[in-house]
């Protein structure tokens, strides 16, 4: 009688049990007990761990971190899909022989051409139109662009177990950014949605704008042009301007983070530097240090004496793309 | 004996209707009743005014809307009384014509050297350092430094209307945002505490910074050099790079704020701009068409067709500084 009783209170505790367990995608390794001390630390008001809710900010890259990267940035492939659209309206659109690789989807010409090559492209499909125009197209094309190798739309290709962690962070009193090399205006289309991350906690690259009425309408346009790069030595910069604070947690997964994860958790009290390792072939993509999008090597040899905690996608994740 | 009891219960609920009187600074003029409808128009869920309150974003200029800004920017006072500290710490810091009158405070001088004259001071006083080393300079300097004319510190000069309005709008559901051609690491020394808006809701002019590992030291060096000028045409510019939403409600008050206005006002929906007009000599200052400093003209003209609401300092506000 006793052992029904305590079945059915189990029965009825389990489904309250399995909703407050925090990471459910995050299978029970190490890694997943280290992220957990960390907001357990810093949210003990009785610990001298204890970071008040105004500094706990926590800073995620976004390819690679968020979602994938690969074959190209995702931006990448919205831009070539641009180049089609903008040729099929206009023949005489593509000028250049890398703008009609573009149009051709060649990308043996354009990387042979290079960074400027890339650029190019970008720029030609990123410009001379409103900002508002421009995030109606990227909102257009995340919500029907295909994966060429997965099928998936690219919002089905966030990462569930990084999705859990901004929300966990967020139930936790911190303050998420999103802090990524691309364009802010492409991930203002679909950080809300995505990862709960409103526009005004979105930093990222920045192209030139003008701010112009026409025929008596104030627009602001974008124009060809960087203004800024969030990359690198850039990630500490970018986050300076936009936040004014030191986060206490950072998250990324290519040598392109190594910046961010060092100005983070060089700070005084505790500190959380992630370090996506993309090792899952089989559900995701491995690569790291020979990589041409998202190489991880410096910043991988040196997370041991950093103290980053490096998460190894097939081990510690139990899940990957929230579209699977 | 009903009447002894009325008058006890009046005395006793005064405090308390006090206490939820919106704006108490602010006189019972149609600006005050024009601000109130404004807000109740956007918080009311029934009406097809209501806006949500993700999009509740409203900014406001600092110079001369939240503070004063007379004779000259608080900020270029700060920048003369740093000459002096770093001349009086190494005697040959001075080295050009325009820096030795900034240490002698020859105002005559550097005006008639103009902006370039200006800029070479900020340049000079704002870089070569980190900027938590520089914030903490700014702060140590509004905590002690007295105005030139009042004796007043220069966070006792912030506008205590502005500041009821800002509490106001955010119990109200509204993100306030500082949008200033100030520079950013300037304000942010002081803006949580006179203003309640924190680091990562202020926008500002920025200087050129560089990220450097120096002695093993992670830091974010304040270099010369302008990168973005948050003025005019550049208001809209930094609103959309830092908050990427057009906001509903804006605040300036010179023609620097002109464009920051018509992009906030231009948007559908109810939109409110205002326009805070020195008309108070006696208490403040009164200045603006042929100001050099906050120089209104334009933005006045085109007030009523642009339905911006002209603040008059002197009939509107019952109150002007925070430290009267």
């Amino acid at each position: 009688m006793r052992k029904r009783v305590v079945a059915l209170l189990l029965l009825l505790a389990a489904p309250v049990w399995a909703q407050d367990m925090p990471l459910p995608s995050w299978n029970d390794t190490g890694t997943k007990t280290a992220i957990l001390a960390f907001v357990a630390d810093v949210t003990d008001e009785s610990a001298d761990t204890f970071v008040p809710e105004a500094d706990r900010i926590a800073v995620f890259d976004n390819d690679g971190t968020l979602w994938s990267e690969q074959p190209v940035y995702f931006q990448f492939l919205f831009a070539l899909d641009r180049a089609r659209a903008l040729a099929a309206a206009d023949p005489a659109w593509a000028t250049t022989p890398v703008l009609k690789a573009a149009v051709a989807g060649d990308m043996k010409t354009i990387m042979t051409g290079g960074h400027a090559a890339l650029l190019e492209i970008v720029e030609a499909t990123h410009s001379g139109l409103a900002v508002d125009q421009f995030t109606a197209q990227v909102a257009d094309w995340i919500a029907t662009a295909k994966h060429p190798t997965t099928g998936l739309r690219y919002d089905q290709m966030t990462y569930q177990p990084m999705i859990e962690l901004l929300d966990y962070l967020r139930a936790n009193g911190f303050q998420t950014f999103i802090v990524s090399g691309g364009g802010v205006d492409f991930m203002r289309a679909f950080t809300e949605q995505a990862y709960g991350v409103p526009p005004q906690n979105v930093i990222g690259s920045l192209g030139k704008a003008t701010y112009r009425v026409v025929d008596g309408v104030p627009q602001i346009i974008k124009d060809p042009g960087i203004a800024f790069i969030d990359d690198k030595e850039g990630k500490p910069i970018g986050i300076e301007r936009a936040i004014g604070k030191r986060p206490i947690l950072a998250a990324g997964n290519s040598d392109g983070d190594y910046q961010m994860l060092q100005w983070t958790t060089a700070g005084t009290g505790p500190r959380l530097g992630l370090l996506i390792h993309h090792t899952d072939a089989a559900r995701e993509f491995a690569y790291d240090r020979p990589s041409a999008i998202g190489q991880l090597d410096r910043a991988l040899d040196d997370a041991p004496g950093m103290g980053w905690l490096v998460v190894d996608m097939a081990k510690d994740w139990a899940r990957v793309w929230t579209g699977d």
